[in-house]
């Protein structure tokens, strides 16, 4: 029966008696035809102004254009006219209607934008370049470089009705700005949660912050000033620097250990000059894993004392260390140390949510960066935390998280190091610090992104980006076959 | 029955045949029995968590008591094991159970936190205190001065099922990390919804941003350096003045006049230095309603090309304008202008999420620094504003404010008029700027915050808070007569 182009989807031809579809006779001298199917998923309000917008792009529905009025499309479809308004409504907000009072709704064909300059992709060898891959992802690449988790390792944070929950609060909250510092209900949950690790920490000391990153920038702007040193690890988070070199901070390195930041290095650094901040991150390291002893935590913390200088415990993996680690917030109760820390790795990366906890003093500096950077942070997302953290569903997660990791760690231990790569211990956790075998190194992450395989070169997390033979893996995206069998291949003919 | 405490809620009584009760028996000598109430609206798990949790607190289950076992619990009571597993999950999230396995769950009672010093309240007179006034708003409060609009008027903007379809769509995207720039079909929907203004902007233009603040944040973080020097107006937007200072930035004023920015101002200003940017509003300027002409921001755009000036064109009340005004941004396409819009103040303030435009050269600068001061946005609140955009409901909730405030700005404005105020033009939108009657002026709004009136004092939106005898009046907040009525009064005995 229709006389205009077949629009419906090519699963669902308009010949086939199995779907029963509508039709919606649209007029005009064309009699144009838009088929639409009441089975589908998509309500269909969405399927008429998708189908009509794709007639106007098509240049079927041209300019000017009189659309039927609501109640004769509705009446003649045996739709409601609630869905006809709903469509047109979607349509405008397309920019491909107007309508005109007491005329009626008419097409627009919008102009053609001038061709712009897309913006150049970001170079992936550089820090900023990286994250966004990282984050972006590709369906035609393999990311064992990637700093994330992978989606179906996430979906677990909000099982449980946490969702539902989530949306039944929603409307309540939606009109409430959260207040600068974060709520109380959450700070008061984040609070608990500390405390569950060993932590002392009212919620006067917690600052909820979009992500460590916005965290560490905070801390940043705060306390630091163009010209000042800093100390940073080597290894260390990839993302710091460049946060650094844009606040004209002098970074100095100090060696990553084991056990903990080579002590030495620090004293030395302290010797020379008057470091502000030493950024570090005590367990579960990025890039190593690796994990600070208490002792060595215990003598920096008295070396920073001695020397004024404040340590920032960057702690966004420690929730993945089945042991009971100490930290330096634990030990000094936030005179000393400002303590960072997010949810965003492992509740979804749609979310940014995270936090600073320290001395009250601290808290009201950063506050006011806060405020003058930011104004607030995102009700709705410390709304979504607040259910997946009060839920007991944050807490059987990761639990879940700990023992897929857990396994899939020997495996992808076992197969980088027959394919030559020497690996030093780690703690558990998302990552593997791996020497390449001699021969390979530099060029690796090069030649592998032409393959379809995105790896972390060790140069990325060194402060000036020094060469390296270090690559991190991260496990939970090691364990697809493929990883490795490229890898082979690469290391093979190199 | 019950021989423990009554702990169910005080409006039904555990003798109240009306309401069904569930009790559950926790056993041990004292026999302790938890009432919940089926027909109540609250999930039973969040009941019976929370009714444990006060017992704890209370001390009626001491440190180590042995709860009961799942299954027994959820068999005496006659509920599902499902529920108890939710409460006791809950429990042990506000740190009042741990559980041993193989063993059982067990009473927490945690230590008390050592006091902590609260964070001192922010000077109201301060540009950060009074953003975070305004944001936290106080029940005790009528706010005339604050900048957002009452829950009331916001919640059109998610009615006709947007949260609905929100949520429909949350669980895919919360795996997916939004990208630095933000994500494709968001930048596309404010490109076309920058069509419908009359302006030309492809999506590779925009960057979506944390609200206004945060891309004024990335702007100024990219753009200038300490020591630089940029035009503001005076009066204008408040917290961007702290923002400037922060970055160690120059500001020389510039009058605002009703037409526009007064050029003589910028011109000598130019004569004298190399200001690198100017950050004005053009329409429905904050604090005083006013709307640059077209030929004002023609000559501003020419003096700007001139001095190779740069101008941060601030919109965010433009929607509200019910007419077609100029925008620079549409005269020049991006070259010479950055700007800056957001969604929050009409959507909810919950939501943080707005964006920038301009050329795309600009553009990757900016995201450059975004991903190093935030890495990436909220890909939550992106899906809720595309949804909300997408359907149409944003215009039609647009339309209804301009409607609401339209009538409620010709009664504001007789009643200030009537108490001596004296308010130039305005076209529209959320605020008057009212000068207040010889005799009165800058005591008054310490004066009204103690009787619980929230002013928003002229000096405020000056760049070095000099004295201004003017008040930023917030139309939506004061069509309740207490207001004309607490301002009588205390212009009657100043």
């Amino acid at each position: 029966m229709s006389t205009g182009p077949a629009t419906a989807p090519p699963q669902a031809p308009a010949s086939s008696p199995a779907k029963p579809a509508l039709r919606l006779v649209l007029g005009g001298a064309a009699r144009l035809t838009v088929e639409i199917d009441r089975a589908a998923g998509q309500p269909l309000a969405e399927q008429i102004s998708e189908r009509l917008a794709s007639l106007i792009r098509a240049g079927t529905l041209t300019q000017g254009t009189r659309l039927p009025s609501i109640r004769a499309l509705a009446r003649r479809a045996g739709i409601s006219v609630h869905t006809v308004v709903e469509a047109y409504a979607r349509l405008a907000a397309m920019g491909l209607s107007v309508s005109r009072a007491g005329s009626g709704v008419y097409v627009v064909r919008p102009a053609a934008l001038p061709p712009s300059a897309p913006i150049p992709a970001l170079d992936l060898a550089q820090p900023e370049g990286a994250a966004a891959a990282m984050l972006e992802g590709r369906d035609d690449m393999l990311a064992p470089g990637s700093g994330f988790l992978p989606a179906a390792w996430v979906e677990g944070a909000w099982q449980g009705g946490v969702l539902s929950r989530f949306h039944r609060r929603l409307p309540a909250a939606m009109v409430r700005a959260a207040p600068p510092q974060g709520g109380e209900a959450i700070r008061q949950q984040i609070s608990l949660g500390l405390g569950m690790r060993g932590i002392t920490m009212s919620a006067e000391g917690v600052l909820m912050t979009a992500g460590a990153t916005q965290a560490l920038d905070l801390v940043i702007q705060t306390f630091l000033a163009p010209g000042d040193t800093v100390l940073v690890e080597d290894p260390g988070y990839f993302m710091l620097f460049p946060m650094l070199a844009r606040r004209g901070v002098r970074m100095l390195p100090v060696a990553r250990r084991p056990d903990g930041p080579c002590l030495e290095d620090v004293e030395a650094a302290c010797r020379r000059t008057v470091p502000k901040l030493f950024f570090l991150q005590s367990v579960l390291h990025n890039p190593t894993g690796w994990t600070a002893s208490a002792a060595n935590l215990h003598r920096l913390l008295r070396l920073a004392e001695n020397h004024g200088m404040v340590l920032v415990e960057d702690d966004v993996y420690g929730d993945l260390h089945a042991g009971e680690p100490v930290r330096l917030i634990q030990l000094d109760g936030g005179a000393s140390v400002l303590y960072v820390s997010s949810f965003t790795k492992f509740i979804g990366s749609a979310a940014r949510i995270g936090f600073v906890a320290s001395a009250p003093s601290r808290i009201e500096a950063l506050l006011r960066t806060k405020i003058s950077a930011a104004l607030t942070g995102s009700g709705i997302e410390e709304l979504l935390l607040l259910e997946i953290l009060a839920s007991g569903q944050y807490r059987r997660h990761v639990e879940t998280l700990r023992a897929r990791l857990s396994s899939a760690r020997g495996l992808v231990l076992q197969r980088l190091r027959e394919l030559g790569f020497s690996i030093t211990g780690g703690d558990g956790g998302l990552f593997l610090w791996a020497e390449a075998p001699e021969g390979a190194g530099e060029g690796l992450a090069r030649t592998a992104r032409h393959r379809g395989l995105m790896l972390a070169g060790g140069s990325l997390f060194r402060p000036e980006q020094q060469p390296s033979r270090h690559f991190r893996f991260n496990v939970s995206r090691c364990i697809d076959p493929r990883v490795s069998e490229l890898l082979r291949a690469m290391l093979a003919k190199p």
